[in-house]
């Protein structure tokens, strides 16, 4: 076989011109040769191995429709991904269910609003059988991309983004989720039962299904239509951002006597400015975290936090989307509706609090 | 236009059965209509419309043979590419030049031997125009496979695999690398500056070509040829390795003064094992890292160590790449050449030491 290393790769055409055919009868042959007399595939094979040539996706996804590559787009910068335990937590998950069904990871992420175009250009063009889309926002154009290439896809979240809940809708949107307001509620009612009154909350950022949910189950456990805007501040689910908005509500409530972090993260920044402020937790201010992740085992207290099994939620993604694959590799439309209708659902897990010595 | 949201996307062979056309017309269509005639054509268009056929890559390139995204493939499993932040600080460059570019990056990782194949395949299978690799191994198959699918790809690090130093070679490899040896160097003559005289070192793993320079460095500057064996320990680039290889070098040359840990995480390890031990850092043991990011800073003391610019690593080798791309686009092979002869060589870049508390 003759390669050419970091050389022009052979193309389809010379493959044609050097067994003397058309470009279509060679992408027959490489595809599997229906309909191409034996000795015109002989003579392509050959063609084929004289000149090295890797007979590539173009030809065959032209006829299986198939790439065994599935996108995962976090939307988010890849400094974010990099600096949060959920990211790599939740791909954990993901790569191991994919990989046990010999399906290609594909990592993307987003950087900036121009990076959409360009993703959205590749998830359309036939390299990938389908996509897990997480961290999505509320003005995300992501899911319209999707929906407008066909493409298959499962989102990590409940859908909160414009248009999600438009209706009627040909299939129902899939996604995987914990249950975000009862984490919220548990966390709180804990905080109540140890006899904390002023409990102040740190957010995500709003546009965000997931901030949204505890921020309402903070509410509805404080039994409050509307608490104290003095005890709520966003924290954006960084650790800065959690340092930040403890400094805030600190300045604008200074009785408060309790904080529910929305995330791990936020609560390890709002411990940093607990204690330089001079604050003793969870003596003066009770914290509980939320994910139970690395950096809640990690802080100082130890966290109370709720847990979500988040490498669980990615392995439920991915069986989602390998599920909503298959019913097509078996064939057709009707094996798809027929599992459609039976398993082929939103899936929502259990949120748990995990008591340390943060309250 | 129709779309079928999450449904079935409308085929090739469809738009061809409406139009009343061959498969073959449909993609020539698709592709910029050459050699159709232009009432065919039309008729081509007119299905596409009404069917919402998304024209995808598989018709296009075959004709373009550009697809507009790179593969970052990590040699390693995903779990180490987020625990260690040399990982995320080179994406950081390469996705901010690609992006730049307009380049969409494709991120994979390799959990287990048996991802090789899968991946191998999606990249020779035409859905990348190029690849970036690093963090590999001396059996590393994954060169082979990008050079036998004649791959136009940059490699992080000095190339070590078996075969790497074979020649001829149609083209030379391309890879960005820092100057290990003389970081190395740096860092063990700054402990002998210091008044050191029994320096141990805690390496990478040694089927890793950065992990060997920086042990060679070390030799080096203690101009000994073979240096005490008690002195030498593998960690792994790891901290749990680091940890563990500080406790082996205690276990045999108690006398020690110093240590060289050749990536900061493993330096943390040490301090923690030097700790535990009650070793006082830097008056019983000093302690050099290698790399400058997050963890030296935030090390207890905080390290000296060997700074390389791992996000212009990145960028540097983002850029390569695109160069390398670049002639084809331009237009074909003479380019590429010209251009070759001219700029497309190795890149080193330069270690330069820091120092800090720990020396």
């Amino acid at each position: 076989m003759v390669s050419e290393p970091n050389g022009p790769r052979p193309t389809l055409e010379a493959v044609a011109a050097r067994a003397g055919v058309s470009r279509a009868t060679v992408s027959r042959v490489v595809n599997g040769g229906a309909g191409v007399r034996a000795v015109v595939q002989e003579r392509v094979r050959q063609a084929v191995r004289e000149l090295g040539y890797v007979p590539n996706s173009a030809a065959r996804t032209l006829v299986t429709r198939r790439t065994g590559a599935v996108a995962v787009v976090i939307a988010e910068p890849e400094t974010r991904v990099f600096t949060d335990p959920f990211f790599g937590r939740q791909l954990r998950g993901i790569s191991r269910a994919l990989a046990a069904a010999d399906t290609q990871l594909l990592l993307m992420f987003v950087e900036h609003r121009t990076d959409y175009d360009r993703i959205g250009r590749y998830l359309s063009a036939g390299h990938v059988d389908g996509a897990l889309m997480f961290s999505l926002h509320r003005d995300d154009p992501l899911p319209a991309m999707a929906e407008r290439a066909g493409l298959p896809t499962v989102y990590g979240g409940r859908p909160g983004w414009a248009g999600a809940d438009r209706a009627p809708r040909a299939a129902p949107l899939l996604y995987v989720d914990t249950d975000n307001r009862d984490g919220a509620r548990q966390a709180v009612r804990h905080l109540l039962d140890r006899g904390r009154r002023r409990i102040a909350v740190i957010t995500g950022p709003l546009d965000q299904t997931s901030a949204l949910d505890r921020l309402d189950g903070y509410r509805e456990a404080l039994g409050a239509a509307e608490p104290d805007p003095r005890l709520i501040a966003d924290g954006g689910f960084t650790a800065q951002g959690g340092e930040r908005a403890m400094a805030r509500l600190l300045d604008a409530a200074p009785d408060l006597d309790a904080v529910f972090a929305c995330s791990d993260l936020m609560a390890n920044g709002a411990l940093r400015t607990l204690r330089a402020r001079g604050h003793r937790v969870p003596d003066d201010v009770a914290v509980v975290g939320y994910d139970d992740l690395e950096p809640a085992a990690w802080a100082d207290p130890p966290l109370t936090t709720v847990r979500q099994d988040v490498e669980e939620m990615g392995r439920l993604m991915a069986g989602l989307l390998l599920r909503l694959l298959d019913p097509r590799r078996a064939g057709g439309a009707e094996g798809a509706e027929a599992a459609g209708a039976v398993e082929l659902a939103p899936v929502i897990t259990e949120a748990r609090l995990v008591v340390r010595e943060s309250t």
